[in-house]
Parts: C-alpha cells; sequence; structure tokens
C-alpha cells in the first residue's frame, strides 16, 4: 500500500541527511585512498570528467581541484563528440572520470567504455557500486549517499563532491585534515540558515528572473543553484562566472533582477565583490550566500561556515537547496513530482 | 565632429559585412596553413582553450572539432585556476589556443603566458595582429574581421569561428575544400532568410522567458544565440544542450516558454528531434533555425543552406544575429549602446 506524501518530504528529509552522510563518507577516506593509490601508480598526465546535469557541476568542481590541487590540464567531455559523431581520441596518460549518481545514463556507460577502449585509466564516481557505468569503468568510487527518492538531487551532488575532493586530495597525499569536521559544519550551516532560507523563500515568491554567479570553486554551486530553482520552482535562472557576467550579459541586469551570489571566504570572495557591486549599481536585488556574505552589500545575507576555499561549496549549496525546496512548495508545486523529470536520462 | 548614428546602425553593418569576411578569409587559407604547419611539427596529445564570452563559444566550436577532426581530446580552461589560485599545471605536449577577438583582456593573456611558461604551444586567434595576446602567444591567427564599431561581436564572432575551422582542417592535412563557398552560402542565409527574421522578431516582442537548444556543434550557437539576445534585447535567455534540457530543466519549459531550437543536418539533427518533440509536448513556442528546420514541428522555421556539419555553426548564427539586432530595436532599445556593456572586459 502506498502513503500519501506530503509534497516535498524526500527532498526534505534528503537535505537533511546530509551531515550525516558527509561524515561518513570523511570516515571511509581510507577506502578512497586505495582508489587514489591506484591512479598514482599510472600517474596520469592529463584529466577529463564527463556527467550530465547536476553530476556535471560536481565534475566542473573536481576539474578546479585537478587543476590547483594535482596541476594537472583538466577538461570536461562533451559526450557527443563521441556518442553522435564517433570521435576516438588518443587517451593513454589521460585519467577519465565519469560522474553520475545513477550510473545508468547510456551516453555516458557509451563514452566511458570508449574512453577505456582508448586507453585512458576509467574512474567511476557513482551511488551506485552494482550498476553498469561501475562495471564499464577500471575503479570506482562509491559515494555511499543511500537510496534518493527525491527527484531533485540534494545528498547524491554534495557526496559526490565530497568524495571527488577526498579522491584528489588522496592522490597529492592528503588524509582529508581539512574536511575532518565537514559533518558538523553541514549540520551547522542547515541549522543556521533558517531564517535566512526563509526570507530568501518570501523574496522570490513572485520573481521572473534570476542570475545566479560566482568564481572560482564555488561557481559550480552557482549552475547547480540555477538547475535546483529550474527543476523545482520553474525559475528560467542562468547561472555565470562572475567573469562571464562582468563581460557582457551585466547588461541584462536591471531592477527587476534577482542576483543570487555565491561568495565564500578567499581568492574567489575577492573576485566576486566587483561582479556584486556592478549589478547593485544596476538595481539588482542582490541575495548573497557563503561564507563572504556578511562583508558584501546584499540586500539578504546567508552566511555558512568558513573552511578551506576548496571545500566551501560543499557547505553553500545546503541553504540553496532549501530555498529552491521551499520556493517549489510556496509557489505551489511539489519539488517530489516536478513536471517532466525523470531520473535516468536516455539520451544519446 | 561626430556625426548622429541611427541606432543598431554598426551591428547591422557588421552583420552584412560577414559573406565578405568569410570569403576573404578562406582565400588566406595557406597562410593559416603555415600556422597548422608548424603545430604539426610539434605534435599535441592534448588542446586546451581559453576563452570569454562570445569568444568562449568559439572555443567550444573548436573543442569539438578537435575531437573529432583530431582525435585529440580537450578542454577549456577556466582560467581562474590559473589566476585567481596559481594553478601551474605541466603542458607539454599541450596545444594552447586563446581566442580572442580584442586581445587585450588580462586575465587571457595572463592564462597564455602561464601556459608558455609551463611548455605549451600557445596559439592565438584574434582580430588584432598587434595585440598584447598576440605578443604573448609563440602563434597567432589573423581573423582579418576589420574593425568592430558594434559593442555586440557579430562578424569576429562567425570569422573566429571560420578561423579556427581553417586552421583545424589545415592540421589534418585539409585544404577548406568543403568551405570553399562559405561567402556565397552566407549571403543566401542572410537574403533567405529576412521575412522569417522579421516573423521572429515579432513573435519574441513581448517574450519573457527564451531557452537556446541544440546538440553537437550547433551547441556553440545556441551559446551564442543566448548571449547576442542577453546582450543587445536584456532578455535572460539560457542555453542548453539539447540531452541537458532533457535531463531536467525541461520541467521548466511550459506555454509561456520559447524555445529558439538550432538544428542542422547532420547527426546532431537527429538528437534534437526529441528535444523539440519534448518541449513541444510542453506546449513550448518553438522557433527552429538551421539547415534541418524544415523537418521540425516548429511554429517558425527559419531555413539555412545545407554544408557538412561541422560548417553549420558559421551560417545557423546570422538570422539569429538578426533577429538579436531586430528585436533590440523593436524593444525600443539601441544594441550600438547597450547598457553597461564594454569592449574589453577586465576581469582577473
Amino acid at each position: 500500500m502506498m502513503t500519501q506524501q506530503r509534497p516535498g518530504e524526500h527532498m526534505a528529509a534528503e537535505i537533511a541527511q546530509q551531515p550525516e552522510v558527509l561524515a561518513g563518507l570523511v570516515q571511509r577516506q581510507a577506502e578512497i585512498a586505495e582508489v587514489a593509490e591506484k591512479i598514482s601508480q599510472r600517474p596520469p598526465r592529463f584529466a577529463l570528467l564527463a556527467a550530465r546535469g547536476s553530476s556535471d557541476h560536481a565534475a566542473l568542481y573536481a576539474k578546479y581541484l585537478i587543476e590547483v590541487l594535482l596541476g594537472l590540464p583538466a577538461g570536461l567531455v562533451s559526450p557527443s563528440t563521441a556518442t553522435l559523431y564517433g570521435a576516438r581520441p588518443d587517451l593513454r596518460d589521460v585519467l577519465f572520470v565519469t560522474v553520475s549518481q545513477s550510473g545508468g545514463s547510456p551516453d555516458l556507460i557509451e563514452v566511458t567504455e570508449t574512453a577505456r577502449r582508448q586507453g585512458a585509466l576509467t574512474v567511476s564516481v557513482t551511488n551506485t557500486p552494482d550498476s553498469p557505468l561501475r562495471a564499464a569503468s577500471e575503479l570506482g568510487v562509491d559515494i555511499g549517499a543511500g537510496v534518493e527518492q527525491a527527484v531533485a538531487a540534494t545528498k547524491t551532488y554534495s557526496a559526490t563532491l565530497m568524495a571527488l575532493y577526498l579522491l584528489i586530495d588522496a592522490v597529492r597525499g592528503g588524509k582529508a585534515a581539512d574536511a575532518e569536521k565537514i559533518g558538523e559544519l553541514a549540520q551547522q550551516t542547515l541549522d543556521g540558515a533558517t531564517e535566512g532560507v526563509q526570507r530568501a523563500v518570501d523574496r522570490y515568491r513572485f520573481v521572473n528572473r534570476v542570475l545566479t554567479a560566482a568564481r572560482g570553486y564555488s561557481y559550480a554551486t552557482a549552475l547547480e543553484a540555477s538547475l535546483k530553482l529550474a527543476e523545482t520552482s520553474y525559475l528560467a535562472a542562468r547561472a555565470y562566472s562572475g567573469a562571464d557576467l562582468l563581460h557582457g550579459p551585466v547588461a541584462a541586469v536591471d531592477d527587476q533582477t534577482a542576483v543570487l551570489a555565491v561568495t565564500s571566504a578567499g581568492h574567489g570572495a575577492e573576485a566576486m565583490r566587483d561582479v556584486i557591486d556592478a549589478v547593485g549599481k544596476r538595481g539588482a536585488d542582490v541575495v548573497a550566500v557563503g561564507s563572504a556574505s556578511a562583508d558584501t552589500p546584499a540586500a539578504l545575507r546567508i552566511d555558512v561556515p568558513q573552511t578551506v576555499e576548496e571545500l566551501a561549496p560543499i557547505l553553500e549549496i545546503l541553504p540553496i537547496q532549501r530555498i529552491a525546496l521551499g520556493l517549489s512548495l510556496a509557489r505551489g508545486g511539489d519539488p517530489d513530482s516536478p513536471r517532466g523529470l525523470l531520473k535516468v536520462t536516455k539520451t544519446r
């Protein structure tokens, strides 16, 4: 017998599970370090990452980590070059990371199989250790987030970031020292954001035009925020790297524009100051999220505990997930039953 | 003495110059082949591309060409990993292509200098052979589009695509055979689209929500279309790869959504059929642009002459530029004086 669910019940529950999931992953550091050890035995010259949807934002986060922490050039794969156009690049010395919570997307399985045949060392990062994607790849990291029943990814997103961080940190010989307290910090983030989230939901009840913006590691957060708002609240939110926003699209910003600016302490925050000033001068309504939000002239600031800058995206997304959930409910929707959204997409 | 300009005069003139600019570039094939020859003497294992704004869309186009035509893995650079976080990856055997019409963006000059020091073979693709970016890079391709006075890039965008195609085609030993008639085809595209462009401008006069979508090579066109509409007509247009759109954001598509679908004959068009069907079923208003548009159930179709699929983006963007121009004027704007847009952006 099916029990009637309250709207958003699954999404709310999975958002709340994140502190525990993240802490659990950090405890499994040694297991992830074994995968890292196998990567270190075949040291790559170049990294490629393949993903779609939320996982693509996690892959972008990993691209920054790989470039900065490992000093390796990295790129995001356009699956269609292999699946539509039959590209067969030489991938010896390439670390090929496929990120997919379901591990079931046919195009990602196909590009992973192709990459392996072309000589890459393939690693999948999934929430499904028994998935066909895991079987297609030589190595695998299980993000261990438990079954995800909500359609909008929340705990699998933050757990994927965490797993990618732990993997890349281990490749450089780290033991996750900076991530030790991430579970507690995630709990603090959720507990501390309640009032800010409610005010943001009120503020966005009738909004039509939302831009999200960030720089550096937090750009992944801006992309994921825009997707979450589109999926759950049907907002045509658009994400920008702060630098690209100033390069042209700032022309479209006016006093009818809401800007969700993600800014965490560090180099990214310094660069975001110009962006927040520029959109503020054009009359935009700015909501700032992150550990550097207190320093901004935003109309509403949602603080997040400070961490090393490369871990900030794991915390920043938490209040934003709750804004997406709250806004969906406030607008009369049910984020657990969005119009036309499937968990595994069978694109080619 | 300054002469008073009519609104959009520069943009209109530069759109009209494109057939001549493109034909002129093809005639300079031998000169571009000399650069390709120098690349072939140091055959790269990987390619990286750095750019911002419209040039970033041209870089994405080049990424697809490099992966499919040259069989080399390629990635887009996130300049901030070098400029904000000091990443210093090992770039021996890497072809590093920086794309910038102005050749003056400080962050792109910095990442190019860094890449060169790290061992990459650096090539700039600019409209300014005397620019600091050209000086910073070992090799250079001049797109030869002439002075661009309009703020919104049009002729420099199509000329950059053309120059990148000619360069990559020459690296594989080609002599631009497929591009021979591109100037004439561009003229046919502009001449043939007049009525369709006017109807699209009428249709979008009061639109609030526009998505652009495409697959494969044409994804660059969808991105550039969305930027052009944002810059000139202040629309919060968002671009999707058709595959990513189906993966989630399709939930935000309804009968108040305009979808500008780019579809040209070939593998991309096959994959776009599912996308156009899916958004059509949700009630979206679909305008299709491209050589495969006639086969779609769109409300309005803007045909473009057929070419080999990898050249289609050079033609597809032309009617879209005219839609952006016309819409800006219809909404009382002046695309030559957009709010807050600068030609060279000094981001870090």
